[in-house]
């Protein structure tokens, strides 16, 4: 078998500042995929990557390649449009659950293929466990019917969609080079693509609890993502929101559930709530739906009622009672004044070795464990009153979580003068 | 067992600029050794160094690493001094044949270490092969027997010395990293510290046939090279001499020992001998041997006699008829006028491709190949006279040799106004 290109030449043009042609890049990702290109060639030049970057043709190029890898979903037998929304991840980002049946009811599918969580970030399947019987895994003709009525359905993603992503991915978390924006881009933004959505809407978090930390990297991932979705031809549009503190009043597992059941029933935090409509409005507009009265339908219960089928037509009973955790130890305001900061990283953190997420792949989670917030920034608050919960099956992880809340939270005489906006820009 | 350090966190110091530790640098080293970094991580860190650089402490580290990495060899038995030179690499480059002996006849031992070719650039080991009888392998006891008397001996590396680099090196060949100046300079610099030199010399080259094209790179390796030697207490200078023409007459294996023994004898291209007599003075000022008549003992026949029980001592025979080519193939001048280049890189690929280099390291290499020059810049031609002849045992590599000789020469008009130095700087 003789090969187009030699892997030491594709690494020294991009370690070399050059770019790459449509050919080299198809050649690299079907090699590395059948082995011809090593695990060490490919770490090489993705650390040449991260450092020198990609321009636009070549990280869309990349991206359709790794397409290319794997199988295709085709949602056009539906005969209704499609749409699906991905976060970047954050600390108590339960938007999805809502977000779903939400959309739905306007007639849209929503195809919503989900991951587990990883670090401080929850995972949405690993949210939706924490209901009796649900199952996250579905034959594409079950998630056809489910499409099909009530409309929208998250599931795990089949293992056949982007294989070279998988394979890339597991090389980036050991070489450090998770943090390259082309290839972040391209990991995402291949699966989206292979899961043929019609609209895509990004929510691209910014702040202390969001993977990136700066205004000017989350928009040039947001940009970059907006443009490899137009160049697929899938309408893509991102909302850059602030991550600096946690979504709503829980990160946890089974606490977030309860509190999008609140939002689904009309309620909920005004933050979750706001970051809800704000997104089912995007993920409308871009299937050819105008003027839907979408916070009406959080009122009203028709997103409860796609909710309650949903759930149900996996296996979820959506009466059941959620679990809840055996142990809680209470944290206090030490003063009096108001809350000015609480910090989504150190309360991800703590939520995460209290049980709620995993360190590694294999590791199980806590469906009680988690963060109850009792206060947000702005809110006055008193000496002694209760400002955190934190729960868990395993008391011995209170010691630590403990720790990673250490400066989490600042309590000020003055309440602060503005709060910064939830949707910090929106990008087209 | 619990390691110190974490092989992505490593990583991610080199990545974003950062500074590594002694201890960081140590585990690195010993890690890769042991198979707990894997070759992939390694590899994300090599391109890290590559495009971010190492401070001098750090590479000072990263040579010492490598060294304790395996064996370190003492002539402090002798009880005289050692000096050794290292080449990075060039085409015609025969200097060590001459070199060795010529030293060794001031007192002075000379322990020269040597490989085998790869690519354009021929090896001494590969040279000396072509002399009927001659071995490269040597135990530490025999090389210490000729050290003694003659005082001169060039032998293969065992694979004892710096076994670390020997990994890292084969990692850095197939990723792409093999330019990366402090990577280079820790890989010569680790083997030749740890060989026991008291003194050493490098020769940098620069030019079209060597490794190092432009004088800017070139320059800043033979300095961070140097500063690793007296970082480890060797007594270390280096010239930087010009390569893009080939040095004396002749590209290959016996045609090169051919014309070593013409200067040996006090003849030879000028060229040829200026280096020889520069390095060896050098090395002698560098040992602590002032005034020697180093040209002296070309001419009296000293330096050859060194050389004649060098060779015996390692089974060769001085006065065997070397191997001849069994074809040849004369390149003739098609014009009339002075010759003002000879493309040393041209001229070496020829040469391999006639069969004096190999692609691959367990390739054999043809005794009696190579490019035999007519005429050096600077010399009058005719229409019609030879310029080069190839020599080959398979005259089937007539073509791919001629091919790459397109462009290999230039004919004008008028002479070079001037030639550049062939020594072009003194680094120490």
């Amino acid at each position: 078998m003789s090969e187009s290109f030699d892997a030491v030449d594709i690494i020294r043009i991009k370690r070399d500042r050059g770019t790459l042609t449509n050919e080299q890049i198809d050649w690299t990702i079907d090699a590395y995929t059948r082995g011809v290109i090593a695990d060490e060639q490919m770490a090489a030049l993705n650390m040449a990557i991260l450092l020198n970057g990609m321009d636009r043709a070549e990280i869309s190029r990349w991206t359709a390649a790794m397409i290319a890898s794997g199988e295709r979903m085709d949602f056009s037998s539906l005969g209704k449009p499609t749409a699906d929304k991905h976060s970047t991840g954050g600390v108590g980002d339960k938007i999805t659950l809502p977000l779903a049946p939400l959309v739905a009811v306007f007639g849209v599918a929503v195809p919503q293929l989900s991951g587990r969580g990883l670090g401080h970030t929850g995972g949405t399947l690993d949210k939706l466990e924490s209901i009796p019987g649900w199952k996250a895994s579905l034959s594409n003709a079950e998630m056809m019917d489910i499409l099909r009525d009530p409309g929208a359905v998250i599931c795990a993603a089949g293992s056949g969609l982007a294989p070279a992503d998988k394979k890339l991915y597991a090389l980036r978390d050991v070489t450090g080079t998770v943090e390259a924006i082309p290839l972040i881009a391209s990991s995402i933004m291949s699966k989206k693509i292979a899961e043929g959505t019609g609209t895509l809407v990004l929510d691209v978090k910014c702040g202390s609890g969001a993977f990136m930390k700066d205004e000017e990297s989350a928009r040039e991932l947001a940009r970059t993502m907006v443009d490899l979705g137009k160049d697929a031809g899938v309408t893509t549009t991102a909302l850059l929101t602030n991550m600096n503190t946690p979504l709503g009043l829980t990160a946890g597992n089974a606490i977030e559930v309860e509190e999008s059941l609140e939002v689904l029933a009309g309620g909920g935090p005004s933050d979750v709530v706001e970051l809800t409509v704000a997104l089912a409005e995007e993920m409308l507009a871009g299937a050819g739906v105008r003027d839907a009265d979408v916070a009406g339908a959080l009122q009203d219960g028709r997103a409860m009622d796609v909710w309650r089928r949903m759930i149900s037509a996996q296996g979820g009973d959506p009466d059941a009672a959620l679990p809840v955790a055996k142990e809680s130890h209470v944290v206090t305001a030490d003063r009096d004044g108001f809350l000015t900061e609480l910090d989504a990283m150190k309360v991800g953190v703590a939520a995460w070795r209290l049980g709620a997420g995993r360190a590694r792949k294999e590791d199980p989670v806590q469906a009680g464990a988690g963060v109850r917030m009792h206060a947000k920034p702005g809110d006055r608050v008193s000496k002694g009153q209760p400002l955190l919960t934190l729960l868990t099956d395993t008391p011995e992880r209170f010691g630590r979580a403990g720790e990673a809340l250490d400066g989490a939270w600042r309590i000020e005489d003055a309440a602060p003068a503005s709060l910064p906006p939830l949707v910090m820009d929106r990008i087209s």
